[in-house]
């Protein structure tokens, strides 16, 4: 059941926009219990989309292309689709009724110079209910293609509600998969396989695929496991699990499943019904963002005080004008008193915050850029404390929240 | 010129990390004269790897590999180099030697079993300041392979300080390029190519490749412009001003260039003097955030109340509870409450406020999920507006940002 994503796009390869189907396509294939094998990202261009999709129709079981169904004339994933397999575009009822309801429904004025209606022969609509491109799907001795737009929203929709429900209603999975994952932080990957763990890589190969992937402030290895039965996989995950916690490794795992830090924060604050909300200098409202990227966040999560110049420090968070003078408003210092300011202001059991330089300018001779003041206030103890970390702006930002996030989590479990 | 990327990651193709170095390559390839023409992103398989090196090795003149060369036994990209050129690996001085200097900058103990000493004969090394895997180069008839690790910093910086400097100086580009940007808003793709400008697409085309793209709350024109010489590029760039100046969509332009919205928005404070800050509900910080992403924004940028919770809301900002119990959270009243309070406390010259529902929860019979207030308040006037948009919670969140950016832009405008 392997899938391949074909996506059309010069905006993509002239770098305009960042792709975001691939990895909602990875995410859901997997949920399915069907594997993405390969992405194509093209030009809009005929040699291009033929050789990707010859390619992607001798390799995979369904395929997926993105993007090139829209009213402009850069839009020619149509046209291709009619050349590859050798159909007409001919004008479809259904592609034109379904387009008509969409712009009757948003109000607007329907077109008929848009070309919605034209579609190649033998291949049939996929309703697009977010906006007004349909998309097409074409089946032939038990292979499918469809072709969504590129928009995002319209893609994933389309994606989750109409393609793989249809496709799995002839297509039983053959097996059942899973991703247990083990979150780790505070070791390099180097020292876990090498010296604290030499032998884990072959232990856990035994089980499933094993990967090893390090990020902003961590290391998640990761087994891809595989069964027959749908039950049999939490077993086997227990096995990976009591294997893992057999090693020195221990200590240093955060969190055991695919949840994000955010999630896990905001279901053990819930779990010990605790509120919580930040002080942002150098993470600019990152932190904020993120936890409120999860839905149920405010439950628990108060509110952010994104300090960005003194004045707001001083004011909104009682930071001492002698202490930004003495200390800089990136110190210890300043970390610990806009954390008891936070912690008064937000009304919030615990309170987190972050000030630093996240570059290119704003280095002094003993701060240079990725120097960070990460500080806490709770019940129990208010404390801050100074990392080094390096990376370009935005990996700093994400750095910089990583950390205070992690601050976060270790405050709930000791609260 | 053309350059093809090959990824190699399961990592990718299973959904766990968004890959990031397309973007930045192809931006970066614009900028340098050349052309990203396609990504093959693989499993990290050998067949997989020989396909889309053999495509790629006929098809372009520079090849980036990422990924699979970190110490862990899933990271096979230098044996499938080395098999696909029919070279063996051997111990490279300068490799050890490279990697040795990291080790013992950082402090860590180097240990010869992670083998990042072996590289296929007759490729050399790329040095790899900020990590720990050192690249790889390849040159045969004045084609070139280079293969960087995946982790984005690692990768950006050998790009952009060894791989690309490397390639021009012995590949001068055949001729210069530009993307031209004409940036719209609040009317749709269809209204602009069907009856506002009917004409333009074909009178564009005269100029180089055209494209429109609709995104978040607007649409992009480009027109992808070459020229023999660097100085032809600018007068061809004021015909095609000139020539969409000349349509009725002239007063839908917010502005022309490649610089983002953020950028925009500092820039025109800056020349302005003027301060601004943000009271952010269903945002939860990711205005303030977007805006700090931006080297430079503390020069405008004050802070950001994130009130997420209504305690915040009233302590805070100055929201009336009476105001909350009248209209609700999500509402132009409380909206516009948030406005005045947070240009107070803030002691800014604009504040601009978001208090919306981005779901999947919160809806109410009369504010589906989508609904979102939209407040300003500034010297010349204070005021607020209810917008209705579409889209999950993650879209939901930059949209309501969007425009709240947007309101900004202008208000900076009339000030």
């Amino acid at each position: 059941m392997k899938i391949q994503l074909i996506i059309i796009g010069n905006e993509l390869l002239n770098g305009k926009i960042q792709d975001k189907n691939t990895k909602f396509l990875a995410k859901l294939a997997h949920k399915f219990h069907l594997e993405l094998t390969k992405v194509h990202l093209i030009q809009d261009d005929e040699k291009a989309f033929s050789d990707a999709i010859a390619k992607a129709w001798e390799e995979s079981d369904l395929i997926i292309t993105s993007g090139g169904l829209g009213p402009t004339k850069d839009d020619i994933t149509k046209d291709m689709l009619a050349k590859f397999f050798h159909r007409k575009l001919v004008e479809d009822k259904k592609a034109k009724e379904v387009v008509e309801k969409q712009y009757s429904e948003k109000q607007r004025e329907y077109n008929d110079k848009l070309n919605y209606q034209f579609i190649p022969e033998d291949f049939s609509v996929i309703y697009n209910k977010i906006g007004f491109a349909p998309g097409l799907k074409f089946l032939e001795n038990g292979k499918m293609i469809a072709s969504l737009p590129g928009v995002p929203h319209e893609f994933q929709v389309m994606l989750e509600e109409e393609v793989f429900p249809e496709y799995l209603k002839y297509h039983k999975p053959k097996y059942f998969q899973k991703h247990v994952i083990v979150r780790t932080y505070k070791i390099p990957e180097a020292k876990i396989f090498y010296k604290i763990a030499p032998k884990l890589w072959e232990e856990l190969k035994m089980f499933g695929e094993v990967s090893s992937l390090p990020h902003a402030y961590g290391v998640d290895i990761g087994v891809k496991i595989k069964a027959d039965e749908e039950a049999e996989l939490q077993s086997i995950e227990n096995e990976i699990i009591h294997v893992i916690k057999s090693t020195d490794l221990s200590e240093y795992i955060w969190h055991i499943g695919e949840e994000s830090l955010e999630e896990v924060i905001i279901e053990e604050a819930n779990d010990k019904n605790i509120t919580f909300g930040f002080a942002e200098s150098c993470t600019g409202g990152l932190c904020a963002s993120r936890i409120t990227d999860i839905s149920g966040s405010s439950s628990v999560f108060w509110g952010s005080i994104v300090s960005y110049a003194n004045e707001v420090k001083m004011k909104s968070l009682n930071v001492k004008e002698s202490t930004l003078k003495d200390h800089g408003a990136v110190s210890d210092e300043t970390a610990l008193e806009m954390a008891m300011g936070a912690k008064e202001h937000l009304a919030v059991d615990i309170a987190v915050t972050t000030t630093g330089i996240a570059g290119p300018g704003g280095a002094t001779k003993n701060k240079p850029v990725g120097t960070v003041g990460i500080g806490f206030s709770d019940k129990n103890a208010s404390d801050s404390k100074t990392y080094h970390l390096s990376g370009n702006r935005e990996q700093l930002k994400l750095r910089f929240s990583q950390v205070a996030l992690f601050t976060l989590l270790e405050r709930i479990r000791e609260y």
